[in-house]
């Protein structure tokens, strides 16, 4: 088994990776819960319809090896279930349930899954303990790790929220075998970005492994997940609560990514495809300022590509693209700031250089 | 200037008490940013419609001292508002006011108010800055010190929330001039608490001041929200997160308490008048128990009476109690922990002694 130690002082948990993982839940919980003194006799997995129906007993079943009393509660799919109204709803269920200081949150899916439950164990009783069971290769690879969960408003994404972290993180990477294509490759967009921001052995690995990634290969998805975690941890350890700018290199690709979305509407492109696309807008940033080299933006163009990640912007919208750009958290002092690569391996947080050169970004050549 | 500090590690605050310090807001806030270098450009003020209408004006002026933009909202008086449905409006109001991760939110009035806006502050943009600015006696003596916010579902009381520590507190003794009465005398009953759970020479202090604090002498209100403020910020030092149990102490009175507003209507007692009634209810059982001496009861009434809070649990609605207390959170596998006085001065936690004992405790001789 490979683990992953994210050390954050009192707050520090193990990111567990383990093929058929799911199904050793119960000895692996029973270890962790035994060697930190958690005492917790009750269990809630808040999972959503597509994930429940094929993992929830087997979670179930493994969790009752270490909890008295297991329940569950299922949310629809989707980044519209991240809402006060959802919440609202988990919020009365753990009172239903007779939930207590001493319960633990289950995160059985996805980003949507994990942001949402990791925020109701946040908020439940002052806070109580989560664990994360992350089910798409984006989780696994990014949001499960770290400890950022929350919810949208109809204005802001995530907005709000709190810095929560795990008790511990389960990856099953043979979850992966049941993921949608789409989201699969969607989550790749991650992966690839860790290489681009400060590993270039990882990148260099990526793009001679193409084929074993498109073909879901054990072993290189096993590698693949363990290294980001640790790449995410290291960053999450350097700057917890997103203080120092540190953690702000995680955000490459994701201010454009996100004005995307929005102005594209959610249903279009995946989080994965619009980042995808943000990376390549801003390495295309980063070669007009003089930044960075045109091998740059080959190589990720190429690998991304082949990956089956889009990278182009489509042409409508750019106004609006810039406008919605403008809003972004990483707003200091009215001035935008953008994680642009040097090199692969290599970002910096450069000052926005203005309207003119970010709609030009925003084209294809 | 009394100065008391909350020592919490990199959590710790000051909690500044001064006559007039409604009117010295800004150069204590502005020494307090510089120390710390806390960059903070916006300010939205929390206030209920009754406080806003004495003191928003006054703040809001000494705030444009420090901030370069300040807002305000006005929530409706009353417990009703720590809804989830208010919660909601007020991230909403915080968007459109474009607060972000370096706003600062200031809430102005009694226990509701600050439970509202600290856990508005601890929830948007996964956590911002927060000061108290309590006007209720409660609040300046128990509520505003101590890190809990939150808000109450219809089924349980704060049960979401957060501990967020303030960035500090600032605490004028002299808006308790302008407090209706009830309001006041209910919260000594919050001030005689922490004479029997931890201080003799304060309860002692507390006997002989009576007619000082009818009158609200201002030397005499000092003294006691000072000496309030270091034994609560002693307790949450040693207890931060109700973990050690030790913060449990500062529930003496509260297990009746609780129970007496939630089955009689929270109209029908304030919160400090249920904690009064509740605070003997408990001296009775641990008489009964042979726990303490009569002698503590009958001081413990006689300061309570003469102070004019309610001392007799009315005779109805004994068994709706006794169920109501069965769901406290001090409820520990099973077995309801209760906040029991030895003598003035000292309590301890004590599992119930079942149904018999505790129905008798309701009737006063």
């Amino acid at each position: 088994m490979n683990v992953v130690h994210v050390d954050l002082g009192s707050r520090s948990y193990p990111i567990h990776i383990e093929q058929n993982g799911l199904a050793k839940l119960g000895p692996i919980l029973k270890k962790l819960f035994s060697t930190n003194r958690i005492q917790t006799n009750h269990a809630v997995i808040v999972s959503d319809e597509n994930v429940a129906g094929i993992y929830l007993t087997q979670v179930a079943d493994q969790l009752e090896l270490v909890h008295d009393k297991v329940d569950s509660v299922i949310v629809p799919a989707g980044e519209k279930t991240k809402s006060v109204a959802q919440l609202e709803s988990l919020w009365q269920k753990l009172v239903e349930l007779e939930s207590d200081r001493k319960s633990t949150v289950y995160a059985l899916g996805g980003g949507v899954v994990g942001d949402l439950a990791g925020f109701l164990a946040a908020s439940f009783a002052r806070g109580i303990s989560f664990v994360q069971i992350p089910t798409s290769l984006l989780a696994q690879v990014d949001s499960s790790v770290g400890g950022k969960v929350g919810i949208n408003l109809p204005a802001a994404k995530n907005i709000v929220g709190a810095f929560w972290q795990p008790e511990c993180v389960v990856i099953d990477p043979n979850v992966l075998l049941t993921l949608e294509e789409r989201e699969y490759v969607s989550g790749l967009a991650e992966v690839v970005k860790y290489g681009v921001i400060m590993d270039t052995p990882f990148f260099n690995y990526l793009e001679n492994s193409i084929a074993n990634i498109k073909a879901k290969d054990p072993s290189t998805l096993s590698h693949i997940i363990k290294r980001c975690c640790e790449l995410k941890a290291a960053i999450v350890k350097a700057d917890e609560h997103e203080t120092s700018g540190r953690r702000a290199i995680l955000n490459y690709g994701h201010t454009y990514g996100h004005a995307i979305e929005s102005v594209f509407g959610y249903g279009r492109f995946t989080h994965g495809e619009a980042i995808s696309i943000g990376m390549n807008c801003a390495a295309r940033l980063a070669i007009q300022l003089g930044l960075a080299e045109q091998e740059l933006l080959t190589r990720q163009t190429a690998l991304l590509t082949e990956l089956g990640l889009p990278v182009e912007c489509p042409a409508d919208k750019h106004v609006e693209l810039n406008k919605a750009m403008k809003r972004d958290k990483k707003v200091q002092n009215g001035v935008l700031m953008l994680v642009l690569p040097i090199k692969i391996g290599h970002v910096e947080l450069v000052p926005s250089p203005g309207e003119t050169p970010i709609l030009e970004s925003l084209h294809c050549e």
